[in-house]
């Protein structure tokens, strides 16, 4: 139904990653539209030209970004001219707009500003509260095409707020709703045969897309019809089904990152938090810390890269050290009880481990990691992982596991 | 010459933003290679056949990711047997590989890793290093298709490692070669008109990019033609022409994270370092980690959120925590010594500021940060900074800010 075109050479070596489209997608999405189709194409007539009139074809709207600055570079209206059979107009309004939204900011209104007042004669122009480049709306038989400029947030605030209602205004979509169920510790292959069963019960407007990244699968349900009570019962009920075949691998339920969900749960305990990292490096605290009002929870944390810190600091032993090595069960755990003790928190996360590419062994290869859990009158966990043999994939995944293995224990009273 | 497709329902309801045809993008754009139009679209068969046969009919090389997952939803094989007029076989090489890669990662291998294993007979299989899909590269006519898997993590892989460089040996594209500089601390619009002159005496061969991030910029210049030495004078000697310009405002010549900089630049020092963290939250800890071999010159750190943890790991006073809070120079430089007292490293730096959104005052508004930065024996220096009003931005630019600036005042021995 809709059909996304994103121009600009900067997109296509790179220079820019098109971040654009994906928010177009997820809000037009929301809005009961399907986008079927996201083309990026460089700042030529001819190219653009091209995929309008086959974007056109396809597809009853079609939303175009970019191109509409004042350089040289962006033909943008020009191609949308010779498009649509039309010629370029001076738009009163638009330059009133242009003018109030220079003042103050360039010392005089030059040529270059002004021919952004210029507009193909055919389309209806919406006003653009954020910049200098006006949105032009084009009714084309029974399709709409619209143009907008590719600064991320002035494209959102026109979209949200004139071309989205519009577009529901004219075209009446349905309803969808989509639940998201974060499932973590099973294989992509492996939960997809456990839920085969489950998976054919489904209603059929109920689809589902399995998004995994490493450790970690999304498994997003989304369904389609006229009436949103009847699709939320029906999304309830299948994810109920899922609930005793997946278990206490499901983490969250919620489509946020592993942090955003440990950083509610732990909040509502009211409990503190303090970490003793080595090989998770300070990215195990980073994680922590980018929620806002972490603060509030998170005392703060070592990180003891050095067999020295982590005696002196954390007060691990030194025959531990070199009888098991830093990478053992015995040292990770001397290290969260030692910060526990060190900052009085209630809860305390150390990890250990081998990220590489050095510093493997036959016995501890590369991607072997340790991660202990304490809490303050309840003694210490750990839990042995191998998360294989790259660096920021196993500084990333100790992370979270770490994040996401608490809040499980914590959940089921195991810590 | 080249067209991208990318493959997956998630990419077109916005649940996830296509990074992969920037990266593509800019890695074939270093080899040679102009990517000409970038397309998405959904796991639907029709809809991939189609965007396939009008790729194909207009650009030699077609570069598709995703959709060759294990699942149900991804489709990418069999729609490419349709294409290609061939059908799926069981490749021996492929299912040993995928046995070997699930080995202690899943109890036993089922009939969906099995399925992994077909491939269209009618191509090349290039083997993946990092996961269970099989790239598929097929020779069609004088064109190429390979099919990717959409992890970025193993598409980047086997892009870097085998296809660009059998691209290259393929199509033989003319010689580019790009330097890139990195400059700090000038703001784009700046140092555009202090380049001025110097872009104009630029020759016709060497082509301009600025590529602008959060306090930084890479200045890319990219020379193309056929003799690999001309072309290498032509680029030194517009740096050459650089370097009085801009000054101590470059702080590498290699395009690469300032984590990466840093770590080449310090390991050379044979000194060691040690961080104590506020407002960065352990992502200074986690840039300086992320570097292999970071071991070998990091101490350790600590992350000490809480004013109460700033007191008794760090020595802060007290009194200077009530008198001129927590964000002061006071408080930075108290920091700094007294993590580098407490690891006997050579140089510590220490950051305190208001990340956001919350704790902004009037006087220390949202973005405030200072960095203070000690060396054994030759004292402590710090700066304020004010970052903007992003809490990821302000945690991300003090931690770089941090390494860079650390490296810059070393460099001039004024610590």
């Amino acid at each position: 139904m809709v059909e996304i075109i994103t121009i600009g050479d900067e997109l296509l070596i790179g220079q820019v990653t098109d971040t654009n489209s994906a928010w177009m997608g997820r809000e037009l999405n929301k809005a009961g539209f399907d986008v079927q189709r996201i083309t990026s194409v460089s700042d030529k007539k001819e190219e653009i030209k091209d995929v309008l009139e086959k974007a056109t074809q396809r597809a009853k709207i079609v939303l175009m970004t970019g191109g509409l600055g004042p350089t040289r570079d962006d033909i943008t209206k020009k191609t949308l001219c010779e498009f649509f059979d039309t010629h370029l107009v001076f738009n009163e309004e638009v330059f009133g707009d242009i003018q109030k939204f220079l003042k103050g900011r360039v010392k005089s209104i030059n040529e270059l500003n002004r021919e952004q007042a210029l507009v193909p004669k055919k389309c209806d122009v919406i006003r653009n509260p954020m910049g200098t480049a006006p949105i032009m709306w084009f009714d084309y038989n029974d399709s709409v095409v619209v143009s907008m400029p590719g600064v991320p947030s002035e494209m959102k605030r026109v979209m949200s707020e004139r071309i989205i209602p519009r577009l529901i205004q004219k075209y009446r979509p349905g309803i969808i709703i989509h639940k998201t169920i974060l499932i973590h510790n099973i294989p992509e292959a492996v939960l997809a045969e456990m839920l085969t069963d489950w998976e054919d019960d489904l209603p059929p407007e109920i689809k589902l897309a399995y998004l995994p990244a490493p450790g970690r699968i999304r498994l997003r349900l989304s369904a389609r019809g006229d009436d949103a009570k009847t699709l939320e019962t029906k999304i309830a009920n299948a994810v109920d089904g899922l609930k005793p075949i997946v278990g206490d691998n499901i983490y969250g339920d919620e489509d946020l990152p592993a942090s955003d969900i440990f950083a509610e749960f732990f909040r509502n305990t009211e409990k503190s938090l303090a970490l003793a990292e080595s090989c998770s490096g300070g990215y195990l605290a980073h994680l922590v810390t980018s929620v806002a009002g972490s603060s509030d929870y998170f005392k703060g944390g070592m990180v003891t890269y050095s067999n020295e810190l982590k005696q002196r600091l954390l007060g691990v032993r030194e025959r531990d050290l070199k009888e098991f090595g830093a990478v053992s069960k015995q040292v990770v755990e001397q290290m969260a009880l030692g910060v526990l003790d060190i900052t009085d928190a209630d809860y305390a996360i150390a990890t250990s481990g081998v990220a590489g590419p050095g510093g493997g062994t036959n016995e501890k290869p590369v991607g072997t990691v340790w991660i202990a859990w304490a809490a303050s009158g309840k003694g210490v966990v750990s839990k042995l992982f191998n998360f294989g043999k790259y660096r920021e994939r196993n500084i990333m995944r100790t992370s979270e596991t770490a994040l996401i293995e608490l809040m499980q224990m914590m959940k089921k009273g195991e810590i």
